[in-house]
């Protein structure tokens, strides 16, 4: 029988999932590694053609010829969004050839993936380690997936690997541009997606490394985002991606007077706190809300005068104006959302390709993330104590991927601009569903009715207590949104955990439930 | 006793140097590596500073808590040439706190190192384990060293690293431009040297890591040739090389008509061979014959219409002009040798920074040495089996490094032009002083009083054959010499090994022993 213990958090999580222990989340930056990195086999160029040429004629020889077999661990990467055409592709070629038992490692999955669930149902895969967005993440909340999923941030992806508490065995990257040694980047070909990052830790650290492209040119590819000196095989396909469904579908900026006026308060605060000033850092997502208030930053920015030093993106058409205008100095871009984000990325050196690794990392010798003096992150939930939840809803189900989120919560001012309810249910509660991130590392929500501050930020209590500022309390907050709504009821689980959540240091913060329906 | 063993081209070798088992040549690609790579420590940013500035105010105090003691291995790397001001100091620190039996692991030393040997004698350092040009050298062969130097090619020093063969404790990076982070690069600052790829493998392989630089700027430093989430500690100083010595002293095309002659057989050797064609590739060197040489490429191609896919470098002011005029579309460059090459790279997204990871890393899957069409190198002596010297002189005498000299040997064609005397001393002998490559990668030997073709290459004797060029047996070039200078006096050694000569693979080829003065 598996055994429970409560984290510090307050959660009860089994001591072990999939076969494996797990290590309680203990608070932040309490949990301190004491191993070596996962050292990888030591390879020989003897082993590799002299020539560079590594290409192989189609996946599934490449996929055999790295050995595939019952049990492995098989990563993809979500570049392409919902318009990926590789990792259905995998999983057809392992049902066919009987292979049983994989754990699919994505960086995270959409809807094009959907058609999975067959393969989990028969046996093929047991389970989905990676942020699972609709349709994968409500077949697991169904409790229909056979091992148990784990979700984890962009930078807890990498740390998982880099640590070697995930160890792939076969990672397939998906590259717009690759050359027949392996090198690969997503700036240019028909596919074009921005960048690679998030291959980054699988070319350097799985044991077998596939290239698909379907612009095969001749070496050398530059810039190459990933090194086919990582790199085992190369495989060239029709087409790897949908180009319209890699760019993002939510890149535009809000028309809704209500979005807009909760971006107009954000950017509003984030001046009267003192944080907009000539050579600070930003990093607003790329949702309508986050979009428009990175258009407010610009509009204060060409008031006073002042420039970013830099922004942290998530690039987008509106975000690369301001950089043309010279509004901001760099982009450190971690995920293109759209065609003005790639053409940047491929025009301006200073819009520079990030990895997980340098950005988001915690197991690294400090990481780009606490650089930053204000990121604009959203939430289904958040609690009277700050707690947030970005990966389920109210009613329990697992709609969404933790991406680069608990990450970006070691910026030095964290802003999370919601809707007081959504639907008629409250978004400001007693307790989250299922906390993602810890209330200490939340500073500010900004709702529509009023804004409140974390009481552990008293510096920003203090900037902004003569401010017009509709300053309250989260509780203030929570009862006002309680008036409109009523009182949420408790959502009924079954007796089973279907997911685990990982923190940034492999702990383990919370698990999901499986829902009762 | 130490015991000898003969290795797979016949040399004596002692079977355990420093302490540590030999692995000895066993033939190219015969030795096969089984085990994992170095596994270092994983960190994490809870015990760096969230803001990320992790500046230290001096050298001395950064050495101190990266935690400086006995028997450490430190590196440094030659981005500065003969102009470096960093290594000196950081022994001076080490002999000024009392520490013994380091080791200095350094990417080459130079003149500018040569006081070191006051710390090889007064115990401070054990032993250099890296290339040494001129005085080290010459100390070294007098047996003046307590240990046993250790030389290494470029890409050797990166398996080395890589394979956990050489574990370095601390890794000194000096960098021409770095932020408070530890992002660095050398393409911009007043000791620009162009780039810092020789330190990668101290980066991600060391315990622990220092930046030093002479031009802190504000996050971020772009490009991050060295990133920062691998660096400890930062520190500024004044000035970290002299600019007018990190420019290489050699990079001008040769007025020699001896020396032009050779280079222009070369290139009509290559050309007569069918190596010059649309979309080849190549690397000179920057000596003034190989200068010469890649000019006279230039000009064939001007007068084809043909271009080059890429050289690699090296880069110097004449292949940029190439570059510039679009004869060749992309320059991968290891190591800039002067201002124009530094410019270049800062400019031209297409001169592209390499790294001894990405060109010549045996260990890797694949490196970029052997997709190169023709290398010109030179050799200070040829045997009758085509076996080539870079190390020592026929006097016995270590004066030089081995540079990329063994990894460039993996290209499709190596052609050595060389004198066939130097100072009345036969370059092409019965037997070289030291192997540092073995005869079987090396194709073919261009003296001024003819061509030497590996017999081994039947495709170049074909390719040849009906040319006009002076084709002899590289016996028949051996007598030649010999007639002229007479037969040279072997070399009187002591019964010690001073240094040892490592192959690609770790394995050992050759070893250097004392000279009787």
């Amino acid at each position: 029988m598996v055994k429970f213990k409560k984290n510090a958090v307050g959660r009860n999580i089994p001591t072990e999932i999939n076969g494996k222990p797990v290590v309680l989340f203990m608070g932040v930056g309490k949990y301190k590694p004491t191993g070596r990195k996962h050292a990888p086999r030591i390879a020989s160029c003897a082993d590799y053609p002299l020539d560079g040429n590594k290409l192989i004629p189609d996946l599934k020889t490449a996929l055999i010829k790295a050995g595939l077999k019952d049990g492995m661990t098989i990563s993809t990467h979500h570049h392409f969004r919902n318009g990926d055409l590789v990792a259905n592709q995998i999983f057809d070629i392992a049902a066919e050839l009987g292979i049983k038992d994989l754990v699919w490692y994505p960086s995270a999955s959409f809807q094009c993936q959907e058609r999975l669930t067959a393969y989990l149902e028969d046996g093929t895969l047991n389970r989905i380690e990676g942020s699972m967005n609709g349709p994968l993440g409500r077949f697991t909340t169904q409790g229909k997936m056979k091992g148990t999923a784990v979700l984890r941030s962009h930078g807890g992806r990498y740390q998982a690997v880099q640590d070697g508490e995930v160890q792939i065995d076969i990672a397939v990257i998906a590259a717009p541009t690759a050359d027949p040694f392996g090198n690969a980047n997503g700036v240019t070909g028909s596919s074009a997606c921005g960048l690679l990052g998030f291959a980054l830790a699988d070319s350097q650290y799985a044991d077998k490394v596939i290239v698909v492209t379907d612009n095969l040119i001749p070496f050398p590819c530059i810039p190459w985002q990933i090194q086919g000196n990582y790199v085992d095989y190369v495989v060239e396909m029709d087409k790897i991606g949908i180009p319209e469904r890699i760019i993002s579908g939510t890149t535009q900026i809000t028309k809704s007077p209500d979005r807009l006026y909760l971006a107009e308060l954000t950017a509003k605060f984030c001046d009267e706190a003192g944080i907009i000033r000539d050579g600070f850092s930003f990093q607003a997502g790329a949702g309508g809300t986050s979009l428009s208030i990175g258009n407010y930053f610009g509009d204060i920015m060409r008031e006073r005068g002042i420039k970013a030093r830099f922004a942290r993106a998530g690039s987008n058409q509106y975000l690369v104006k301001m950089f043309e205008e010279g509004l901001v100095e760099y982009i450190l871009d971690g995920q293109t959302f759209d065609l003005e984000g790639i053409r940047s990325m491929r025009e301006n050196p200073n819009h520079v390709d990030t990895s997980p690794f340098t950005s988001y990392n915690y197991h690294g010798k400090g990481n780009f993330a606490g650089m930053v003096d204000v990121v604009i992150l959203g939430a289904t939930e958040v609690d009277v104590n700050f707690n947030g939840n970005v990966v389920t809803h109210s009613d329990g189900y697992l709609l969404h991927g933790i991406g680069g989120w608990q990450n970006c919560l070691f910026s030095k001012t964290v802003v999370m601009p919601i809707p007081l309810f959504r639907d008629r249910i409250p978004v400001i509660r007693d307790e989250v569903t299922t906390i993602t991130g810890p209330g200490e590392l939340i500073d500010v929500i900004v709702t529509e009715r009023g804004i409140a501050i974390n009481p552990r930020r008293t510096d920003l209590l203090e900037a902004v207590k003569d401010s017009d500022l509709p300053i309250k309390t989260i509780h203030e907050l929570k009862e006002e949104a309680e008036r409109i709504c009523g009182k949420p009821q408790p959502i009924e689980f079954e007796d089973r955990v279907v997911a685990a959540i990982k923190w940034v240091d492999g702990t383990v913060i919370d698990v999901v439930w499986q829902v009762k329906e």
